[in-house]
């Protein structure tokens, strides 16, 4: 994205990008069929379920005024228009927990005017919406977003770890309080007993954690070995919400024994209890507001129009990471341009404004690029048995599989070659083919282990559509009726859930693994390298990573402590916006260049000339997708544990000397080699060139006769 | 064994066998420093902590008159001279709940007849246990136990599983009982109030399963990433005492908010405290036992004397399976004559008398197994690096290397050829140098990478000695004394722990993984191919396997059926027994031979000719040996998540068909795979020829130059 401050241009750029893709975000969402309800059912609960939490911490901080009725009511509106016109679908708006400390001061500091109170509260707090509207409008228009190349990876992570922190301080404040006297009306004496108390806390341990634990197991059922396929996808797909109601209904076994109230249970009075619907008119007495108030709205404005802004792009740009491949452009300036309509919106009907958010976005994108996964393998593999079954010969394997491959592809109407994953398949297929000699022969299983190589060949692609975020939040809004059943659900399965999502947001994390290769063995680091790595590990020196690292865990924990400060704390986003100064000017004092452009693969500085550039304009666009069909691809990894996504890197992003990426066609490992293996000795690891490159070129190319006694096969180090 | 009735002959043989190796039984355990403490605290608990369970289950049954002092007491005491006087040193000899059952049995018996009464009741079972040692001397002398062969693997495991099922149902109802009302005197009014119950069952839950957790994965803390490795080690080692005492000091957190006997704790009389030591002088009261009595005693003397005959020498078979490449003979009917005297004297000092445990036994030789690789590996890692600072070439290197391992052996007084371990090194190191070009040129890491490949290089051997047995059971002794700190132990750590010792005892036992493969998707068969695996998947059809598995199965749950009929129970031994028959004449008849053997693969049948059985005659253990020494290992694995301990097969073993047995040298991966394709297809998994070849020589035999584009490196399946 260009940086410009024409006024609207970035909105335009959002609106002709979005505009071209706008039919197919449908039909990509219908065509799914069915599966579209897995993605969407787990967003669903990473989206309803902190909200409802919130807003019970609403409701005992407001008196009442606001409850969890009005976050899901935010939740859901503010979402089905995101998903029906925001640009970037792949966003999830919620109401987030600045939101929710930022309401609570506004009602500290309205609650004691005598000529506010708790009466013109939410008049009130439309107007300071008004404002922040008009701000957010402002920095839409003026095209703000266009710096949002600037916050790099160090910025967007740390952002990510420190959402990850807040869950889980909250899981384990929640767990904690439930040993704690209960400050709800609806528990009895007898629960506050002391002896309840005790059973209740203990209770809550075994629910959170019982909750944590089958929830993180059932995400990797798809690679269990036990259990039938459609059990196993079945689990990975909808393992969480059922682990919810699992646990929900051991909560309920000793009933008989316990009185009731044990354990604690979610509360929140239902949409149509009296009093719980007088936030819908409040448009009515917002004129009642004296003028100064009016007035003096703007400055929480402002406060509030920064942590949206930032907020929602970045949470924008954790969902639309370069891992993940994704075809269609970015919507920054649009979305956040209508982001200012839903705060006016939720303002005028009282009730607090959602924007976007983290963790739950990255993890909309990943839930979809795993169906997006399934569809096209299911789609090859019955293509591929189907040729085999008329004894086609590979080549004609390949053709067959080619066009239902090119029929999967998204048709978009700015032309994207769509040959990208199927070059792969095609060369390694054929290769494996003529080594063995079976070329022209009738394929069979030997030769192509359809289950097996076409999961492994295929690139990350992410669905990219409109369905699963509109449906989610049709779904959050059934929340709100469906509130009697919600009341079921124990807070400690809420807080075992948070825990969930704190850890479900680790991986990938690049930070998150520096910190975890800092505590890593010295004599372990090799490990590291034998699996999926990124490029920092080989590029840059142990120091000079581990000084990275310390400097952002430090950072990190100041702006952890920042959150700790009553008022001060909702600003902690401000402080990771004062990185991208710091990254800009300060840094590169202390690293060098190349090693910063390791450390933190942004794209506006990974790559050095305008082709490389994630501008949306026509002719970057061909650039772009030519370079990546050039096809280089170095390092493929699947994180199999990581919600089974394959990450893709190009060669231009896995290598920062500029002179590799003229010389594509003669590239071999050896050359890969000796790119790298002054790097590998620095992490003081050892590596025979040979071993590496037989390594890089291990079960693709197996040579035709193997010619060692099996005697020696018997030290494989990695054959177990 | 050759099996032979004639008088004394097995207790001849065994004497003759380990007096040879008794110098050098407590020689090694000394050399091998303060490291022998690891496994000796390993068994320690292990062998204590189920002993004071079972100790205070029979003070409930017998009214107080035998408590945890006695059955520590006799653990101890009859470990010390097994360790000292008996044959096998690795067995490991305790209290054993069928012991407890028929002690519970006979009190039961004993106190409602006036003429015996609670206060002749051990006196009596004085009298019991000097028939049931006449009958173990009788069974001793008679060469009973050469028919230790006939106890296939069939038996052994099942037998395993079935005291892994007790131990997991001990675990689970030992914690049901948290939520009920105590039997214990020492319980206060205000635990038994409902409220407290709840809260002292879900503080059970919470301790046993974090116990269960945190034990589990202390086992593994030696392939952890983290951390460094003494503290990797120290955990692994000593990780699942540490858990005890980890969680013993948890269960002290909420000291302050709930009454004293929350959670419940070990309940145990100090053996100082009156009535606590009324039984050590019972031999004056043997003669007050009426004769009616004496001679009576010989019913449930032969009960007991079946019993322990079956136990002790399965648990000692165990301990000895031939995965773990003992070097040392067995000693089944010396032990079990020992048995005898240990037997009476237990039974004149009034305490229950002790026999060979499962799972410790095998227990034991695993945490052996594992020391005796850590001792090799620090020396061999010592020598090559001091070879490399001389910059020696391969050859030089290599016979320092061999002189180390030379010196490192078990110098026993018949000889076996030492060099086994080293031949693989050698030629797995120079082919690697040949193949890379380097064989003159002084090694580096980059040929030999000292840490990783002698970890790969080293076979499974046990560290035999007779130290660890004997500080254990000094240790388990040490326990009476300090019984005032066991008590501190909540009983629910204690059901963790039961559990922990079910799970530990799975792995390995062919049993238990032929139930998991039943439950293996077909589809993700090959995974288990993948990695190490017995035999029979790639040898039997997996038809048969399920069949096999399915009758083994229901047959256990028969097994466990009995072991809850009251009186009966206790001789679910003799069922297990009946499979000595089964499998001899009735199995036969339904399957075929050659599926047996690799199901059951015990050695009296496994190998067609005398040389290769296995036993202890001079001129046969040659024969053996040689054949080991011939070298043609297969298939080796390390079981890293099995207390890391690595399998060797030889092709001997992994063969069925005899024709293979002569083709040792020429013997190729190709010859291999002919041997092996016809049966992998059995299985519905496709594999073909040629990348199995590749796959088998993986890593060993780097080719100089790879001349594949890096390009396609990127789908190596294995490589993530």
């Amino acid at each position: 994205m260009e940086e410009t401050f024409v006024p609207f241009r970035g909105i335009k750029n959002d609106l002709k990008g979005r505009l071209l893709c706008y039919k197919q975000d449908w039909i990509g969402g219908f065509r799914a069929g069915v599966r579209i309800l897995a993605p969407t059912t787990y967003i669903f609960f990473a989206s309803a379920i902190p909200v409802i939490s919130f807003g019970e911490q609403l409701e005992r901080n407001t008196g009442g005024t606001l409850t969890a009725v009005q976050t899901l009511a935010s939740t859901a509106l503010c979402g089905i228009f995101h998903s029906i016109l925001g640009g970037q679908p792949l966003l999830i708006l919620g109401v987030a927990e600045p939101t929710v400390l930022m309401y609570t001061f506004m009602f500290d500091f309205a609650k004691y005017r005598k000529d506010l109170g708790q009466k013109l509260f939410l008049a009130w707090m439309g107007w300071v919406c008004v404002w922040t509207a008009l701000l957010l409008f402002l920095l839409a228009i003026l095209g703000a977003c266009s710096i949002i190349n600037r916050f790099t990876r160090l910025a967007g992570e740390l952002f990510g770890l420190l959402i990850a922190m807040l869950f889980m301080q909250q899981a384990i404040r929640g767990v904690v309080e439930e040993f704690s006297n209960s400050q709800r009306e609806n528990s009895s004496q007898t629960t506050l007993e002391p002896s309840w108390r005790f059973g209740n806390g203990m209770f809550a341990l075994v629910l959170s954690f019982g909750l944590l634990f089958t929830a993180l197991k059932s995400r990797k059922a798809r690679s269990w070995r036990y259990g039938t396929g459609w059990l196993r996808g079945l689990i990975a797909d909808y393992g969480v919400p059922l682990m919810v109601l699992l646990w929900t209904a051991v909560s309920y076994i000793p009933a008989h024994d316990v009185p009731r109230g044990i354990p604690r249970r979610l509360f929140s009075p239902n949409p149509w209890s009296p009093g719980a619907y007088s936030n819908w008119t409040v448009v009515n007495e917002m004129l009642y507001v004296p003028p100064l108030y009016i007035v003096g709205a703007f400055i929480p404005a402002t406060m509030i129009a920064v942590l949206y802004y930032f907020d929602h792009s970045v949470a924008s740009q954790l969902a639309q990471q370069k891992e993940f491949n994704l075809k269609k452009p970015a919507s920054y300036h649009h979305d956040l341009f209508l982001l200012g309509f839903l705060v006016i919106g939720c303002g005028l009907i009282g009730i607090p404004p959602s924007n976007g958010v983290i963790p739950q976005s990255p993890m909309h994108t990943k839930s979809l690029a795993t169906l997006k996964h399934q569809l096209l393998r299911n789609k090859l593999v019955s293509t591929a048995r189907k040729s085999m079954s008329k004894k086609s010969n590979l080549s004609q394997l390949y053709r067959n599989m080619q066009e239902a491959y090119n029929k999967m592809q998204t048709p978009l109407a700015y032309q994207i070659p769509s040959a990208l994953g199927l070059k792969e398949l095609k060369e390694s297929t054929i290769q494996l083919a003529s080594s063995t000699g079976y070329i022209d022969a009738p394929v069979d299983e030997t030769i192509f282990d359809v289950d097996k190589d076409i999961d492994d060949l295929l690139p990350v692609e992410v669905k990219e559509q409109r369905l699963s975020n509109l449906l989610q939040a049709l779904m959050v809004g059934g929340c709100v009726a469906a509130m009697p059943l919600l009341r079921k659900i124990p807070t400690s399965v809420l807080w075992g859930y948070f825990a969930f999502m704190a850890i479900e947001s680790l991986p990938g994390n690049q930070f998150w693994e520096r910190i975890l290769l800092l505590f890593t063995a010295p004599s372990r680091r090799y490990k590291v390298l034998e699996e999926c790595h990124a490029t920092f590990i080989e590029a840059v020196p142990f120091k000079t990573i581990a000084i990275f690292t310390v400097f952002q865990t430090v950072y990190l924990l100041v702006c952890f402590g920042i959150t700790w400060i009553p008022l001060v704390g909702v600003l902690f986003p401000l402080l990771i916006m004062l990185l991208v100064p710091v990254r800009q000017y300060f840094l590169p004092k202390f690293f060098k260049g190349a090693h910063l452009q390791d450390l933190d693969a942004a794209e506006y500085e990974e790559t050095p000339v305008v082709s490389y550039r994630m501008t949306f304009e026509d002719q970057d666009i061909e650039a772009r997708t030519t370079n990546i069909d050039g096809g280089e691809i170095l390092d493929e990894f699947i994180t199999r544990s990581r919600g089974e996504i394959r990450h893709m890197q190009s060669l231009e992003a896995t290598t920062s000397t500029p002179s590799l990426d003229d010389g594509k066609p003669s590239f071999s490992p050896q050359m890969a080699w000796r790119a790298y293996s002054p790097r590998v000795s620095q992490l003081g690891m050892e590596l025979s060139p040979e071993v590496t490159g037989e390594e890089l070129q291990l079960k693709q190319t197996p040579s035709p006769g193997p010619s060692t006694p099996v005697g020696q096969s018997s030290h494989a180090p990695s054959s177990c």
